[in-house]
């Protein structure tokens, strides 16, 4: 099998022995395979061949490309790993038609800066995005911190191209906004994590730069007020509302404790932290008025001022350049470093209706009080989509009390008619709750597909599907 | 069979002979078939049963709804006609998650109506909106004048009730804007146009209605001009362009002739016209200035005023009220009645990207010249998406011809990086393009999960896939 695997990729790109070290291993650390070979194409056509080949054998096939899933999704004992990263071509940037047609290896940031020299973003932002690519992106309908204006991947995305189980290449590349023929197939590969087949290429929407950024950090006194705030900076700036996330008093203190060299928020600690970023995309917010102010800018700060009068806000700093607003997303991208420091953990990754936020925390805090008395939770959020990220320190390492809290935060979330799974996918660590929670019907189909299109089984086996 | 349908629907509701002939008709005339019988369940339970009975007895079922489609994907001979029409229950809706909770049977302008009571809109419009459902419109992902700013019907809903080919009911009535549990089925059954499974209910996302429109009827010299018109008017309102529709001058002469009451747009008559809508969504772009002026009007007209001085735009007329705005938008909306009214006629549905919609027009003209010397065409456009209904009305009435003309329309199409259908869908009219066009690969995918679904055929047989 290497034998033949070198013929397609070269010698140089299979690789064995210690070399699949930090493929076979997460980035988290939580789960290690013994693949039986990482394999690095340098094309579709090599991905092609690897998958007629894996066909003919019958082996599995599991994709990686930046390797910063936290579900485990590229875990393989004695499957290819099949590594996107030689497909790391921005193959065309056409401003005009805000289009970028990109191959799946490519770093996120690397197609963030590509796209920057032409005024233009790609609004995927997560803390991974030097290591994240689209491929993983997409395979995982990654969401991030500006899903609130821009939507999750899957809205970002025109076209597709993907390698089938067989090896045929199936090209989806429209760049169209409008295109009805035949069955959705881009959004049943965008999200199917690799059980389906293989994406080399994708042509994706670029926006315009917004000219100018208000971003504040904001403490309110509990979440409904949160949720105020975000309703009446929405209508009033007519929905430019980019990111809108939630940090806890105790995630403060956390980072707070691993960086002492930066400076709290606030004078004094709170409870509901927010980050608020607005960006301007006309020409009218960025225009300065008769006092200097960029109109953005002065919106934000009037609604604040607005609700502090009424003590719907305790206090706010609004970022006054680059540096400032930089030090507050710092803070907030640390949550997956600063969390992860923590053991034991039980990690979630929940979505409800925005006005349930506040009941499934509610919820939460009797039901740990209950199941166990000294464990602590923290939690951050991309609040404006109802997103949590919710980890449960519990006080003691014990298989048992974890999956008893896991089903509890299952149970909560499904009370209040919310998913499981918001944006890092179900992979391996989320079979179980799939296996309890997805509606059966759902189930029966989505395994009538699986087994329709990857007949071998030999895409990503053993992934999404329980 | 009868029996057992009225056993599960009422005698009342299970019609045949006469009774059927609205139903069995399609609305264009195009196609005319001879159905089993019309059923009429009033409930998903109801649904449910008829799927069963199906099954058990291998009958076609075919779906409809508002029976105003244009691709005759209702038609049936010997099928049950299953109408959702008594599926008409708005169930919810909730201003603040700024969702509708609907059944497929429900009229789209009953829903406008609903939601206009919260300020909030459903912003899915076209012309048939007074006949047309919610069932139809997912089943075909319509798309309308206003998918510029909104999407087309698949970006406007969050979740999905289907009554799968068993029988058996799929929930996926996610209320979420961040889903990631499992394989994307909702979006693999809208579109999918009756042929995986019945549509019987649906999340919809709500949006706040504009505070103010700024519409005007604006002439400009050619199409490149009316694509630098919308760059313009994007980027000074930082997107607020909700429909930007296009009727070249024949289409407006035509309408002036069946509409004699009606004023023509300008003094003079232009090749190039275009309908602009704009959408105000915040305050500040409604609250008038110190000379009385709405800011978002004020936006229009500078940028009008700007271009006329660089002779880029040739005449404008600016809506100074609800009755000049409407007049305009029934100008654009009488389209389907005025080309309908030509015969013989080849229409097509076709998607470009932007700035190729003048070289489909110019080489389909030089084209026509070869193939029909005297065939005129009439076309209207979505313009701010690529999408042209572009009519050819040849010399004589020649199936060989007609065929020739939408062949050679897919050429150009293809040659430019276009699809053969943008928004009306596939259904039997389209099916020769698709086995023409579509990508090999992707066709057998198609079928893959046609026949994993619906192992026994019985949905919708015979429609979209060739």
């Amino acid at each position: 099998m290497l034998t033949r695997l070198a013929k397609i990729t070269g010698t140089a790109n299979v690789l064995h022995g210690d070399d699949m070290q930090g493929y076979a291993r997460d980035w988290m650390g939580k789960y290690t395979g013994q693949p039986l070979a990482v394999v690095r194409p340098a094309d579709t056509n090599q991905v092609s061949d690897v998958m007629q080949l894996a066909s003919e054998t019958k082996t599995p096939v599991v994709p990686i490309s930046g390797n910063t899933g936290l579900v485990g999704g590229t875990y393989t004992d004695g499957g290819i790993l099949l590594s996107l990263e030689r497909l790391n071509t921005i193959r065309e940037i056409r401003p005009e038609a805000r289009i970028a047609i990109v191959e799946a290896g490519v770093i996120i940031a690397n197609l963030h800066d590509a796209v920057d020299e032409h005024g233009l973003i790609f609004p995927l932002l997560f803390g991974a995005r030097g290591s994240a690519m689209i491929g993983g992106a997409l395979s995982t309908n990654a969401g991030g911190s500006n899903v609130l204006r821009y939507g999750n991947t899957r809205a970002l995305c025109l076209g597709l191209e993907v390698v089938l189980p067989s090896g045929e290449v199936m090209n989806l590349m429209s760049e169209l906004h409008k295109d009805n023929a035949g069955y959705d197939l881009r959004d049943l590969f965008i999200g199917a994590e690799g059980t389906l087949g293989v994406i080399t290429a994708a042509v994706l929407k670029l926006f315009p730069k917004p000219a100018a950024y208000a971003t504040a950090m904001v403490a309110v006194p509990n979440l409904a007020g949160a949720l105020t705030l975000l309703n009446r900076l929405q209508m009033a700036s007519g929905g430019a509302v980019e990111a809108f996330e939630y940090m806890p008093g105790n995630y403060v203190e956390m980072y707070q404790a691993s960086h002492p060299e930066t400076r709290p928020p606030f004078d004094t600690p709170h409870d509901v932290n927010i980050l608020i970023e607005l960006g301007a995309t006309a020409p009218r917010d960025v225009t300065p008025d008769e006092n200097g102010e960029i109109p953005l800018t002065a919106l934000l700060e009037q609604v604040l001022v607005d609700m502090m009068e009424q003590g719907l806000v305790l206090d706010a700093v609004v970022a006054q350049n680059d540096t400032q607003r930089a030090g507050m997303w710092t803070r907030r991208e640390a949550a997956a470093e600063v969390v992860l420091s923590q053991t034991p953990r039980i990690d979630s990754d929940i979505c409800v209706a925005l006005d349930k936020v506040a009941p499934f925390l509610e919820q939460m805090d009797a039901h740990l009080q209950r199941l166990d008395k000294s464990a602590r939770n923290i939690c951050v959020a991309h609040l404006g989509d109802g997103n949590i990220h919710y980890s449960v320190l519990p006080s003691s390492e014990s298989p048992e009390l974890a999956d008893r809290i896991t089903e509890t935060i299952e149970d909560v979330v499904q009370g209040l008619g919310g998913s499981f799974s918001a944006e890092h996918g179900v992979g391996l660590s989320k079979k179980p709750s799939m296996a309890r929670r997805k509606d059966k019907a759902a189930l029966g189909v989505m395994r009538q597909i699986k087994t329709a299109l990857d007949p071998l089984g030999i895409m990503n086996p053993g992934k999404v599907l329980p």
